[in-house]
């Protein structure tokens, strides 16, 4: 995974570390669309099928859709395997012409998972949903020593199993810090959610006065669904990917990563991190 | 979240630590599928859409559906709702008559991510792929000290920006401790799959004699994909899921979780972690 080729890319931030705030550049996981197309059937009778569109760090895309038709069970060999094509985004499977593949058998076969990637969709463009601009309130701010205190403070709302046995938790917590409400899931979406389900039904949405917390990494989706819930402020104590920044960015969100006790980095918006650091 | 009440569940597991091997009771998160049904349409004309199935931790399946719901921009607020009924696992909401959806704008909408989890799926059957039971090889066997150091030597293997980036690494190892391919990728099912892409490409599938190593949790999804691609071992750095425990006891794999220095967990088979502890 090297610098700009596809792994990773290099993003500014605004390092906050023991009281200094300072610019500099970071590097983030690159996320990007990769849309898997299955030319299929006999030789007098090609057909061509969008089998699925994954998020994933660019670089090895031919393994990637070869590793996922075997998991699928669409391949047994790569003798099976007439050509492989990758470019622009999109890999292009050409099965063998003796390979049998039935379109309908696999809508049965496909999986669903708590950290799938890869879903039966039409195309890369499905990928992004329509957020509408009505969001992304200036009013909503945090100092940098409230923002440094939330992951003690998320530790000692989340149950205890959560904390080793690989739940994630997603929180709301407001201005002054407080964690409102916490949701719990093996999957980070499921668990933001489940905590966003709660405020509509408490009739509290737009989350225009409250921030999201993560325990772990920040994706693209979470973004997705904080703009859609109408919250200005993520902050997650792992790293964002560079999707999940550049969705930031255009919605207008800020985002914190790598949010430790007495340290962390704003990746975009910083003008939402406020006061003396 | 409390034992055995839906979010974990009590497994017994062979505790391998500094020495020592010890039979006793360890908790999971539960994994399982929540299927998401839609009743919509007018009143005299009400339609049914089975519209997601999630793998989720069991647990305010109505925050979860209502959450999703609300993300995927077909609801805005809880009055759009008219019923959520919540029952072996299936969430059915039903739309206020007067709300307007229309199943095919939804194919568009819906997201792919690295950590999906929710999938336009048909049903909560359509989740498990059929496994070939050709697998499971009982030849294969590791020792417990080749086992403690191998989280070392991925980390050796790894780039140094995987270890800090937020980034999954999925990796081969033999049965004395070499490890022989890694794959990175912001989603840990992308990372195997690019692992297992390259086996196929090289004609070494079944991988009968290889264990896979992963930087993370264990998920249902990578114990599936591993019993596909034939290998009889899984050892994961994070906790499994009570559903990846089900699937490699099925099919006969050895699961080893918390995998550190001088310290795991195995939790199916443990015939093949053999020599003294």
């Amino acid at each position: 995974m090297t610098d700009g080729t596809g792994g990773v890319t290099r993003v500014g931030v605004d390092v906050v570390s023991d009281g200094a705030r300072a610019r500099r550049d970071d590097l983030v996981a690159v996320e990007g669309p990769l849309q898997l197309r299955l030319v299929y059937g006999r030789a007098e009778a090609r057909a061509e099928l969008d089998l699925a569109v994954t998020m994933r760090t660019p670089g090895d895309d031919v393994d990637l859709a070869l590793g996922f038709l075997h998991g699928e069970g669409l391949i047994d060999s790569a003798a099976q395997v007439e050509t492989v094509d990758a470019a622009d985004g999109i890999v292009t499977v050409t099965l063998d012409p003796g390979v049998a593949f039935e379109p309908a058998s696999l809508t049965r076969n496909t999986y669903a998972t708590s950290s799938c990637g890869v879903c039966g969709k039409a195309s890369v463009e499905a990928v992004r949903i329509r957020i509408p601009t009505r969001f992304a309130s200036d009013s909503f701010a945090v100092d940098p020593t409230t923002l440094a205190g939330l992951p003690a403070r998320l530790r000692d709302q989340q149950s205890a199993f959560a904390l080793t046995g690989g739940v994630h938790a997603a929180a709301a917590f407001t201005a002054d810090g407080a964690i409102e409400r916490v949701a719990e899931d093996v999957g980070r979406h499921n668990a933001l959610d489940k905590l966003i389900g709660t405020y509509l039904q408490a009739g509290e949405l737009p989350l225009a006065q409250r921030g999201l917390l993560f325990s772990g990494r920040a994706s693209f989706e979470l973004i997705q669904k904080a703009a859609m819930a109408g919250c200005p402020f993520v902050a997650a104590i792992g790293p964002p990917s560079s999707l999940a920044v550049e969705l930031a960015l255009e919605q207008r969100l800020t985002l914190v990563g790598f949010l430790r006790e007495g340290r962390f980095n704003v990746y975009t918006l910083p003008h939402r991190v406020v006061g003396d650091a």
